[in-house]
């Protein structure tokens, strides 16, 4: 096994089927951002099509191949070092015929991927906008983290291409881009229909995160579901979110 | 007090600062989102200038100015019987030098109102689509709750004409509604800034009312509040709620 891993990088136990990603020790590590959202997802069939814009290292395309028995999984990362993890993390769990990785920016998708051609986009995409928070991280961290090369809009945009009349775009993200997000996607006749905010405890004073399903030419209709909350006032994780961590 | 009430009204205390409001025992009464909406309101500064834009019955202004000390209030109401009793509201009140009453469509504000001349606007519009929902309702509960005259961009529209630069907008609303009401005040330089969701209970699946403040040529920063519980699992109201019905 050490062979497949390069400098600065460790295997990591997803727990899960059991399932092992490659992650780099100085880069962006996947979080709970990417379990909450393929829970918020486990609504996907099957033999759904999925892209996955922005993958990282993989580990959204791993969970829902792990917790759905997803086949068909596309991951899109622009990082060509990151999308490389991805492919051996893929190659260790053995899943190179569900899971493939497409090395390019979400802007150039046109170039790589079929008009219409997914089911399902899942996006656990650069939360900050450029030039706000600390950008003193290295570059990777920076690009996992930032809007350097593709912001929301560009995100939405490659979504509106890629998905089939009807289909489904699952998202996680900040709250503070809540407008940007909604605009975005109704703008591209992408319906916001179900949201949920994730908040730290059941006492924080403000949602932490945000997860969103919109459809493509979807009726407008939207639900704000109940808040789903990570810890207990106590500091342990609620009754949910031990159940998501423990659900296989 | 009798010969001010008209056929099928009644008088209801509001129970705060022993103010008195005139409301129809067929039409439509005013309920919690109301009082939440004042309260979400609370820091509204007491010199502001204030346009309540589908006022009905007064119920906002009346309990900005109780809670608030607020000392000018513009109701705008387009039902003529409606309006009137706003107006009777406020003599029984005494409060004609601070609160008036203006009898038209919002979508005619243009011709009656001068153009960035207040500091906030407080809104508590219909809440459903035209040819949604129930309508088997009398014409004035109607155009109460539903968008009969106005829809939810005209009391956009209506506010960035009404508010001064950086001029607040508190308004509740349906979820539901969620993104028409994001993508109408991004498009006209209303930046929203504060969302909290209204649940009935702790356990209810989805929220029931949302609150938003949105600022008038805004920076791009928005707070997704804690959820705002009205009844405990046990039936009781919150604390927060029952401390809001106590305030004074």
């Amino acid at each position: 096994m050490r062979k497949i891993l390069k400098e600065n990088e460790r295997l990591d136990d997803l727990q899960i089927n059991n399932l092992k990603i490659i992650q780099n020790k100085n880069g962006f590590c996947f979080g709970i951002d990417s379990i909450i959202l393929s829970e918020f997802a486990k609504d996907i069939k099957k033999k759904t099509k999925i892209i996955d814009l922005g993958t990282g290292t993989g580990i959204l395309g791993l969970l829902l191949i792990a917790k759905l028995d997803i086949e068909n999984v596309l991951g899109v990362e622009v990082q060509p070092d990151v999308a490389d993890m991805a492919v051996r993390s893929i190659k260790i769990n053995n899943l190179e015929d569900k899971f493939k990785i497409l090395n390019c920016d979400v802007k150039d998708i046109y170039f790589h991927v079929d008009r219409e051609s997914f089911d399902v986009v899942v996006s656990n995409p650069p939360y900050k906008k450029l030039n706000t928070g600390g950008t003193n991280e290295n570059r990777k961290k920076l690009i996992s983290r930032h809007e350097i090369l593709a912001d929301i809009f560009d995100f939405i945009e490659a979504s509106k291409y890629v998905l089939k009349d009807k289909g489904s775009l699952y998202m996680v993200h900040r709250p503070e881009r809540l407008s940007d997000i909604v605009y975005g996607l109704r703008k591209n006749n992408i319906e916001p229909k179900i949201i949920r905010f994730v908040y730290s405890k059941q006492d924080s004073e403000e949602a932490k995160l945000v997860l969103i399903k919109a459809v493509k030419n979807g009726g407008q209709f939207l639900k704000i579901l109940k808040p789903l909350f990570i810890y207990k006032n106590d500091g342990n994780y609620t009754e949910e979110i031990f159940n998501i961590y423990n659900i296989k």
